[in-house]
């Protein structure tokens, strides 16, 4: 059984002030996590108010590359500090994490192709340890570096761990649909679609309708879930809005 | 032309002291690279004082495994420090340095044989920027994680990529021979046997002869040199000695 969590950058950090970890927040994950009875867990963290900043500055994104080092580990190394915090907070609360650094471990094809050392994680789960990988900038062919994103990362991994759940702790409780009540499964676009904005909507922001396409193609349920439910999905029960295209 | 470059920890730290940067050995090693034009460069260096102090610590060794995540962390938080200490002087006198971390690109198998991400170390040469490895721990199958040495880093790498040129700057001018002499080119172990102790020696330290034979098998031509010879090493020369087995 392997359980691939994704922390929101939004949950984890202030998302108002640069750099700045909420430590409440974090800690309240952490915590969590440490009580959870999980055996194969692996941890993906987003950026909030870290890399961002960096990001824009050198014009990176995910199809925007650099060839420029220097800001290439400018960016890498703002991630780098919340994912020291992360994982440093995981381990003092008994929790045996190792960080796994997306910039080291993988890179793109020319045509976005990801590879992504999925030795390092299948073997770190193996032997009882909990990766905690990040968004990240990462070597592009053709393009230098660009940015990966954390939900890339959770997609990514849990592919090609073949993971049985993934769980999404977002500021959000779920996916709302158009009574206002968050929706328990959603097993189809058509389900959402009309309180997403429609199936033909253009989703400018990349906010939850892309995100809910994505998750249907993932091969594996996926929860979409708030802070206060992550003790329920660590537990095993479904919490937020599963989303499984299966 | 993809050259393979390893610098002794030997060479750039302080062994004396525990985690001392040789500043003026470094600044030196970095103003020969800096300095050279060398089109696909991949450096690693050693641990020298950093690192080694954790590993006995905490009784990490390439073949004694370790499960604590606290333990694994601090040896290879160590090394990152040294790292950081590295990419950031290079990147300083205008090369585009990057770090590659073998704990987040690769793992050792059960009989461990090793796997360390060769499509991020490919794709930055690619694109022009240079990568920097080091020894470090990486997880191994039934055993924790493991030390991996920057001498294993540059074998694996110098095969995986297909180096064309291996060079080893280290704190001794080269091998020497019976008269006392740099020997100017090694291609069979009988070369030097006498020297090193004859070809049936048990080579408990780990030294020369186990260096050499390991140079032997890798395919490509690798020279052990000392720093003075740096800068004549990257512009192709043919310095200290030269092992060649193929």
């Amino acid at each position: 059984m392997t359980t691939v969590l994704k922390l929101g950058g939004s949950v984890i950090t202030d998302k108002a002030t640069p750099e700045t970890v909420d430590d409440d927040a974090l800690d309240r994950a952490v915590g969590a996590i440490a009580d959870a009875d999980v055996s194969r867990l692996l941890l993906v963290h987003g950026a909030g108010s870290f890399g961002h900043h960096y990001a824009e500055k050198h014009g990176v994104t995910p199809t925007d590359g650099s060839h420029d080092a220097v800001g290439v580990w400018e960016i890498h190394d703002s991630m780098r500090r919340l994912n020291d915090e992360v994982v440093g907070r995981l381990q003092s609360a008994g929790v045996p994490a190792l960080p796994v650094h997306p910039l080291s471990a993988g890179a793109r094809a020319a045509d976005s192709t990801l590879s992504l050392a999925s030795d390092t994680t299948a073997t770190m789960l193996a032997e009882g340890f909990v990766p905690v990988l990040h968004g990240d900038v990462i070597a592009h062919a053709d393009a230098g570096a660009t940015i990966i994103s954390g939900d890339e990362v959770v997609a990514h991994l849990a592919r090609g761990l073949d993971a049985d759940r993934v769980g999404l702790c977002s500021t959000v409780d779920g996916v709302y649909g158009d009574d206002g009540d968050v929706v328990s499964e959603i097993t189809d676009f058509g389900d959402v679609a009309d309180a997403l904005g429609g199936s033909d909507a253009t989703d400018v922001t990349g906010g939850m309708a892309a995100k809910v396409r994505a998750l249907l193609e993932l091969g594996a349920p996926a929860s979409i879930f708030g802070p206060d439910a992550l003790s329920g999905f660590l537990a095993g029960r479904s919490v937020g809005t599963v989303v499984d295209g299966r």
